[in-house]
């Protein structure tokens, strides 16, 4: 039998509606930037955190911010939390906790919602300081610039940032938190809604990728890095796990070489886990605590085709894939 | 939570072992030939019943053999059954009755197996007669042979019967059936078993149709019948519901080409609903006689793909597309 309690985040018109995040306080006020102050928390399933990872990598500030990874299984004891279940003795070695739940908690003890990642940890304190997923890259695009890698591109360049805003805001609702609306709705008509604006995005983006080689033209940006990590996903688990399943993104012709290209690019295919992506979205995912679901997990799709040659090099005017 | 007892046709190790027919008096001996004799129960979600009506339709049986229609959502009173809710009061008008599992009943007080469609319901005694799924058609195509209509075609030439026998059983074994034990699997081994054995055999079609416009060559034959309609399932409901999730058949370039040329041939497409496909597998199908999870439909694929060119027309040296 079916829990009858609706969870949460799953308003009355059974759409979801994701928690907003407890801890924004800013980087660069109320928050210091220094070296080695802060871990982050992140798992290789989950959109939000990899795009961080991403940011992070390319950017060169793997020495400054170190970073743990939690297992994409949920654990047991909550089907809502992470646990470093990958680490020995289930613990992580620098903050030595098991749940990500832990550090929220010594944050805030009152903390009652979903212990999400990314998390950026204070190291001393072993509290969460911030959960801000949206702005956290713009945070390691700018004021975390001291401690970027020398010669370490532009994410997130002065001329762009508006037109960068705005299209971080419509990827959000529309694709990257799009999906899960359509995996979380308790509704026919919740879901229907959200399918048909992630489509309508997706083929917008279509083709407006099929006379620019990146979304803001010849170099990668902080956009494609937020649009990657759910094209990522796409195939291998939203497709099937939450019935987004309109076309597959290897059926759009400019979004597919564009995936691909990115995927071949430093900081993307090195930071993305097909298997983990796999196990936590068809084994492990739920918004619902108390789920004790027993699942397979799906063997396909073939995802040694994010290999192949896609050739998009040939519409940039540049050589160079970044700003500087 | 989930029941731990697992369904009638889970074998130990978790595959899927489906239940052999009960009622197999062949027709032309124990069950007489005769027009109007027998009602044929079908529901279109069905590829088991939808082969038989679709040589029923290209035979020209539609004056000897009437046909009733069950919904393709199982009854609330009984997720294994089948129930006429489509037609007026809930009851096939010839028989008078609204769940299948009573002409089953009819024939044995004593059946405790599932109520299968096709089933060859005798009118005036209303029982199941045959539920024969695997050999109905061939009993169609030969013993039936009277009551065809003026110039039918044959599916079933005495030259080729070795060569359909023999395709026939691999096609069962590993794509009609072997759909279902991907998708009833209750372990991860006998899923992955299942899945394997799909897919290689859909890569063997995929060879033979690339200079076979059909299975035996330039016409139609039953063996072709028995691929449709798992083909014309396989995208809008298999690849998500059932985890058959390699490859989307629209992606296989000559099966792809092969289903819609059949789908666009009578007989074929217009005995195709693609609604009731997606209503049974995604809302409604189960194993589990207790089951009452909610479901979601998706809204996905776009079905009128179907409708487009195919061309293979040009591999044929015939202009005819069956024997006669």
């Amino acid at each position: 039998m079916s829990s009858t309690k609706k969870p949460a985040e799953i308003s009355k018109d059974g759409s979801f509606k994701r928690q907003t995040n407890r801890f924004t306080a800013p980087f660069g006020e109320e928050l210091p930037i220094d070296t080695e102050k802060y871990r982050l928390i992140w798992s290789p399933a989950c959109p939000w955190a990899h795009r961080a990872v991403i940011v992070r990598r390319i950017l060169g500030l793997e020495d400054a911010i170190s970073l743990g990874t939690v297992s994409p299984m949920r654990p047991q004891i909550s089907r809502v939390d992470w646990e470093f279940s990958l680490d020995e003795d289930n613990q992580d070695p620098v903050l030595g906790i098991q749940y990500v739940s832990e550090v929220y908690l010594n944050a805030d003890p009152e903390y009652a919602g979903r212990p999400t990642v990314p998390v950026m940890v204070d190291v001393e304190e072993k509290k969460a300081v911030n959960n801000d997923y949206f702005h956290l890259t713009n945070y390691f695009e700018t004021v975390w610039s001291p401690f970027h890698k020398k010669g370490a591109p532009d994410l997130y360049p002065g001329d762009l940032r508006d037109a960068i805003d705005e299209l971080s805001d419509a990827i959000f609702h529309d694709i990257n938190n799009g999906v899960y609306k359509c995996g979380f709705a308790h509704s026919q008509a919740a879901y229907e809604e959200a399918f048909d604006r992630l489509f309508a995005r997706l083929d917008e983006l279509e083709e407006r990728l099929s006379h620019n080689r990146f979304l803001h033209g010849d170099y990668i940006t902080d956009s494609d890095v937020r649009l990657y990590t759910t094209l990522a996903r796409f195939d291998a688990a939203y497709y099937n796990g939450f019935r987004t399943n309109r076309n597959l993104i290897r059926e759009f012709p400019n979004l597919w070489g564009y995936a691909r290209d990115l995927y071949q690019t430093e900081g993307f295919g090195d930071t993305t886990d097909f298997d983990a992506i796999k196990q936590h979205y068809h084994l492990s995912i739920t918004i619902n605590p108390d789920s004790t679901e027993e699942k397979i997990l799906p063997k396909g799709p073939d995802l040694s085709v994010w290999e192949t040659p896609h050739n998009r090099e040939e519409m940039s005017n540049s050589k160079k894939m970044f700003r500087y």
